[in-house]
């Protein structure tokens, strides 16, 4: 893999998300798993260090944003990821149909008051991006509405990052037929079974159309403060190595700086 | 008083506020006090019943936003205003200095959370504008960041606008001598002494810091879908019927709807 995954992966501002012209196959050039399982190993290691210099300096955060169809290994790649990150300074936050005092409010109230507080590193798996998506299909709301929520979903996004929030997002690219192919396991394996609803399948007979909303979505909502990155899903190694480079990139260039000690205490017995 | 108060009061958004061009002591063409005690009972009579359809209607909410230098008469306007309104559907809330977790986050979260659900009336004693006025006397941020802070605040009005909030500000516009007169006041008055703090005195020595920063937040983010009002503040009856006329207007504007009843009920026979 290339150092810097964030270069292959970026979907640039301006410039048009181009899922079509992606391969959810792509092996990030690695030969093969074990290359993959290696490397993920690394990166969690070095992910858990950075986590712990985030949260003792305890003045900037991390939002991950995991975005994707139906299978496309959003609850995998956390569970692969963040296994061995200190659950302390770290939350994840599943988005699901808004319920109670949450459709009472604008879109983002739910989504402004999980964001993580200086230190943490959150992760939501679905977010805001659901409002211009699974809003869509069917509409429930119409194309003059998702173009004004574009634009408060970058502004949004621009406060948090001014204000100390580094906001990364992903985009599990995963194929159609290998989407079919996990909802059948689904189907098939009784283990899994609990993972499977019937509405998947309507969702999967609109396939094409959610392509089609989300390079939309990629495309108008890519900003130099808040980028989109496409992760190849089709294999759940390639994933969760891409997720985990990415976020170690954006560690890194944070750099975060575990606070300076008091001083003296190296004059300090402990009796 | 004219019809539209918003005209004599607004500042347009684009032009300079002017605040040395508006007089603390204008009365809105009432001849007396007691012409104002009329207005305002008419007004706050009808205020009631707009808000009650506001929150029967249960679909769109009101967000009333009070700025102004110490003594200007918040608390004041709050208590004659919506005395006599039904307080299910309307919640006042008082930000003071960040505490617990919200300096943990950005300075809109804990405004976004406090934000009026759909039928309600929210009044906000304070708000995210300290963060752009407060924060300045001693400058605690620097210019720049004001700057990325009035497009933040801009932009988050204008979601909330496009979901469904109308967003009304209103700046108690105090005289010099006027602020001079109340803060002696809470000094000789015993009463009144529990409002008085020595910071306040600090804060009226930097008086015209606070009228230029005013004038500066204003004019920034007075906008086409959440204008700022000016209102004159030396008469508290002026201040009153000022507030009160303004959101008799808004209301009148959004022309809220009592739910249609089911279907039938002339034929119901309560045994």
């Amino acid at each position: 893999m290339a150092k810097a995954v964030s270069t292959s992966l970026v979907v640039k501002p301006g410039k048009h998300a181009d899922l079509r012209g992606r391969d959810p196959g792509d092996r990030l050039g690695m030969a093969d798993k074990a290359v993959g399982v290696q490397q993920l190993e690394a990166l969690t290691e070095r992910l858990a260090q950075l986590q712990n210099r985030l949260w003792a300096e305890s003045a900037r955060s991390v939002l991950l944003v995991l975005q994707g169809l139906d299978a496309s290994g959003k609850d995998g790649a956390i569970r692969r990821v963040f296994t061995g990150v200190n659950p302390q300074g770290c939350r994840i936050v599943s988005f699901k149909v808004p319920t109670g005092e949450e459709p009472a409010h604008d879109y983002l109230w739910r989504v402004h008051r999980a964001c993580p507080p200086r230190g943490d590193l959150g992760i939501f798996n679905r977010s805001h991006y659901e409002d211009v998506v699974a809003t869509r299909v069917p509409p429930k709301i119409d194309d003059a509405t998702a173009a004004h929520r574009y634009r408060h979903i970058r502004e949004f996004e621009r406060m948090l990052n001014d204000e100390g929030t580094t906001v990364l997002k992903v985009f599990l690219h995963l194929s159609n037929d290998e989407q079919r192919k996990r909802l059948q396991e689904r189907l098939d394996d009784p283990a899994k079974n609990w993972k499977f609803q019937k509405a998947d399948l309507d969702a999967r007979g609109h396939w094409h159309e959610f392509q089609r909303i989300y390079e939309e979505v990629l495309t108008e909502t890519s900003t130099e403060w808040a980028p989109w990155h496409v992760a190849p899903a089709d294999h759940k190694w390639v994933r969760d190595v891409a997720i985990a480079g990415l976020l170690v990139e954006v560690l890194d260039r944070l750099d975060p700086k575990v606070p300076p000690s008091d001083p003296g205490l190296e004059d300090i017995l402990v009796t």
